[in-house]
């Protein structure tokens, strides 16, 4: 046995949890010992804390943490292209990795153990998923700018093809996902070949869809169609595809995409952040059978990353939306933001049960600002926010543990990406 | 001098700042000594750390820390009539000292140093208040359910005149406010009556307001005007008025409740949690030049206290509204939780320079979920949360250290409000 966590409370039960090989072996009341039990490498005393999954982030850009507050308040052009892109231009793959450490470090101290990502110089994101232990879907930005054919498409595809070849090479925990940005800044023959390549390799594309209303509009105007029905066209729907925003989708498209088995990946902070005018209708997604998971985008639009904040501004932002304050409860923010991205990504349970990954936070609900505890799910959701986050467990590893990171050194990290955020924006 | 912060950064630079007498006697470069400086009894070492000043919550139900969760994601009325009516039907003076204690060490924690308070068993409140530190209003919420002259409002009305006849007894961080619950739970008469009190005493009035389209429409049915026009029909306008929520007022009675110095507290959180359809109209607000505060409702519709929490969901919820990321700017939320909460209240300069009351918080904006600090309003506002305030200080007596309460035993203030609680609920 790698790792007991003693005597924490399930869903209000205590509980003592056996970890083996990077799994929950078994969920079990509290000293039920059973004969031929391995003595355990590592207790952890769970006394007073609630386990919970760990959280699962759908839709990231984790180095952007270098960007955290840089042109907050401004309109989205404006923020883009005078901050964020001069910026981006000067990144290198060691800015990309301090960047992401200081993202996952963040992570980790409020209970997110997978994260979806979308960004530049992959490899610096990769090494600071090996290292720091977290999972990751990690995909480079795919950008022809309607040229399927220039000098950059081509050293993209061959980018993207080295990292299929490549995928077994990487730790378990990290996987290779496709990212083409977006349908505006993709040629329709490049997403057909990511298709192809993806349906082929079976492996999940990520891309930004139906954020604003005049991307829907400008698809509408130069395709004739939706969004939804543009990415059937190319044959993206064939893929496992996880689509980000879904802001303006509408019920046939919703439809469409649930019949295609696709995920979409709500970022209500972001959205309302940037001013996008929409909120996801999750009302008609639930109807039409649509997956749907929970993403805080990134740290520049958000401007953090804290996963039981995003929880509960997704469930206001829903009950407002429709009016109605039980369209989308506690239980079901949880759930966006465990069970159903382990489906999305195919992590395997995302419940807490034997046989289930061993990504596992435990969280003090004892605190004034989330007491008394009436229900553990609501604390969390409503009460809460990520600092109340006592241990994350990915893996079967302990990442932290009474909120001390185990995994880094916490200053070091975040000096080396205050140095890199400053070399960036010529400070 | 009785208290001295070495150090710290006001907005971004290093500073001393010197207390006396419960005032900000001056800020100045670190290490300047003035000849015939008194010795601090106190020396707080704030290098790091980013003084702002203490954050004002301009709407609370305190008490209602007890209900906190108890019955999340119900309708409005399904929650009032089956679990929080018939709960505070229970209440007594002592539970309201244990809730309103629970919520003064949630407050300070999060650094918040004055709240706006209506709620049941005022003695119980001032009581906690006066222990605690912080400053207040509190009001006893007045319901004649229409009947001004019936058995209650007599008793409501004699216990309203002892409590403004007695109000200089009070110690001063402690004052007195009138609070007709709503114009629909209030007869005529009797607003008249609280009108007239407080315009001969000088004293604010807090009422619920515009919080639901059917309280608009009722208002026009039965008086035939909108709410702000009602409230000038009974003399309300010639009072220091403060109103609760505002959600439906429109331009016309933004204008009319400006032209007489009406205050209007949005609380973002609490109106999208009860899902009660919309959104108050910040642009319009300002273009009309009505005063707007910010405030978190009572923790059974939030389900937090946390200030921090709460000017970044305000900003949100405006830049969605209006579909425009600069309508409502960091340094704006910031202001709406300070300088015009101070005007609101009269609580004298809500800015950090000599003179002002010494209502300090010193927030640490060092960790990994804040970093880089491009600018510290934006860093307190879009990323930080109520966890990362270091040091609370109100009318110059620190009510909190190194995130160690002072003033209270927190786990014996717990585990008090917990049991009231468990009594309440008939667990």
């Amino acid at each position: 046995m790698e790792l007991v966590i003693r005597h924490c409370l399930v869903e209000g039960d205590a509980r003592d949890i056996g970890i083996e090989e990077g799994r929950i072996a078994w969920v079990r009341s509290p000293g039920l010992e059973v004969p031929g039990d391995p003595t355990p490498d590592r207790v952890i005393d769970g006394r007073g804390l609630h386990a919970f999954p760990g959280l699962k982030n759908g839709h990231t850009h984790a180095a952007m943490t270098l960007f955290r507050g840089y042109g907050d308040d401004l309109p989205l052009m404006e923020w883009l292209q005078t901050r964020i892109w001069p910026a981006e231009a000067l990144l290198t793959e060691e800015d990309v990795y301090h960047g992401t450490r200081l993202a996952l470090v963040e992570m980790i101290r409020s209970g997110t153990t997978y994260f979806n990502d979308m960004y530049w110089h992959r490899p610096g994101v990769v090494r600071a998923v090996e290292e720091l232990g977290l999972r990751a879907h990690v995909g480079s930005v795919f950008i022809d700018h309607g040229d399927p054919t220039g000098v950059a498409a081509g050293a993209l595809r061959e980018a993207v093809l080295r990292q299929v070849s490549e995928r077994h090479t990487l730790n378990l925990r990290v996987q290779v996902a496709l990212a083409p940005h977006a349908i505006y800044t993709v040629a329709p023959e490049s997403l057909e070949w990511m298709a192809d390549l993806a349906s082929r390799n079976d492996l999940i594309v990520h891309i930004h869809l139906s954020e604003t209303r005049s991307e829907v509009d400008a698809c509408v105007a130069t395709h004739g169609v939706r969004p939804a029905h543009f990415l059937e066209s190319v044959g993206l729907l064939e893929t496992s595809l996880v689509l980000a925003h879904g802001v303006y989708l509408d019920e046939e498209e919703m439809e469409l995409l649930a019949a295609h088995g696709a995920t979409v990946v709500t970022n209500p902070t972001a959205n309302m952040k940037l001013a996008t005018g929409g909120i996801f209708d999750y009302r008609a997604a639930r109807a039409a059978g649509l997956r749907v998971v929970l993403g805080t985008d990134g740290a520049g639009s958000n401007n953090n990353l804290d996963m039981i904040e995003e929880m509960k501004i997704l469930a206001l932002v829903q009950k407002h939306r429709a009016g109605d304050p039980t369209v989308l409860t506690a239980r079901e923010a949880l759930a966006l933001a465990t069970t159903a991205p382990s489906e999305a990504f195919r992590l395997g349970s995302g419940d807490l049960e034997p046989g289930a990954p061993a990504d596992i936070i435990l969280v003090d609900l004892s605190r004034p600002s989330t007491q008394p505890v009436h229900d553990p799910v609501s604390a969390l959701v409503y009460a809460a926010n990520g600092d109340a986050v006592h241990t994350t467990i990915c893996d079967g590893r302990v990442l932290m543990h009474d909120r001390r990171v185990e995994v880094a050194d916490e200053d070091e990290v975040v000096a080396t990406a205050i140095a890199a955020a400053e070399k960036l924006e010529g400070r």
